[in-house]
């Protein structure tokens, strides 16, 4: 088999984290979601706690204050840039190890040129996303709702500040899904089906 | 088999007629394209060539000056809007009648409450539409551009007024494919596998 890597974008309360995590199970290669931010942090001698507190968003009240960066990029860059940056660089090195699955952080953005990428965006109905939060949580609707609008705002602001592409826009992945109407394992089929579609599997 | 609707939105020199087209072949059901138009003027008592006239754009300097409506909607409303809701108001009435194809022209708006609908977006790298527009109309490279870029204007542009969603935002379909990924047959199976995992075929 060649390398295959698919990015999984997804709108929060989607399930799209389960999907990336079912498919990487199945093709018995790794998934990086959190994980990106520990590699990263190894890497850049940043702690892994400031990636945490920039985790895909654009600033931090708690830190943005705190410091500009120090490091190869320059002292002039404020931290979450730099932080940022030091993703960008971990995707790309974890990528160079051969096949795997990232969950968000822009690595459909990072790996574009990359011929041996499917970038896919998972979505639902607002109304789904809410039922299932409030499901796996057991938080009340009303709060379901507050959590995913501030979620997706976040990973949109933090997309479009650090790509020239807009978060969401069928047009930029190569493969979007309304997950309320394959469920997990569908959308685990829908992947597959375009994987074997263009020889990634 | 239950009743099976599918909306093709594209954009321009995507492949989505095509594969819109084979399709609607394949499962031996109408394929409604221009013959919304045809459908529309039957039953509004305007004429076709207005219809082609503001097709999937807001305005025609043509006609755009001539008239304002004088039908079922009042006196008051201008012609572009009176045809645009006699379109919505035919395919409505094309979908009572069993499943179908249909593309463009906000079907997968004016039927987004129905449970028997697929809603796609078919669509593709500017560079490889290009290549498609060329090989297939034997004009230049340049105009294959100009004439890409203008049409998707034109259709986001009757999209984003007459409906309250963004043309080409993954959130609003059901499944969105790169066909230059996919290529034509394969755009036929991706939305085939999604159609089963949903009972409708």
């Amino acid at each position: 088999m060649s390398n295959t890597i698919i990015t999984v974008g997804r709108e929060f309360g989607s399930g799209g984290h389960e999907i990336a995590a079912d498919l990487a199970r199945k093709l018995d290669i790794p998934l990086y979601d959190k994980e990106i931010l520990t590699e990263a942090a190894r890497n850049s001698g940043f702690s892994e706690d400031a990636f945490m507190a920039f985790d895909e968003t654009r600033e931090s009240s708690l830190l943005y204050a705190l410091a500009t960066g120090n490091s190869l990029y320059g002292p002039e860059l404020p931290l979450p840039v730099v932080l940022c940056l030091e993703q960008f660089r971990a995707i790309g090195e974890l990528a160079e190890k051969g096949s795997c699955v990232f969950v968000g952080r822009c690595a459909d953005y990072v790996l574009r040129e990359r011929e041996d990428v499917l970038s896919v965006f998972v979505h639902a109905p607002l109304e789904a996303r809410v039922k299932r939060i409030c499901d796996l949580r057991g938080i009340s609707r009303q709060e379901a709702e507050k959590l995913i609008i501030r979620s997706d705002r976040k990973r949109a602001n933090y997309y479009q500040h650090y790509t020239d592409w807009t978060w969401g826009a069928a047009s930029t992945y190569h493969l979007s899904i309304d997950s309320s109407l394959t469920g997990i394992d569908g959308g685990v089929v829908m992947i597959e089906t375009m994987l074997r579609l263009n020889g990634l599997l």
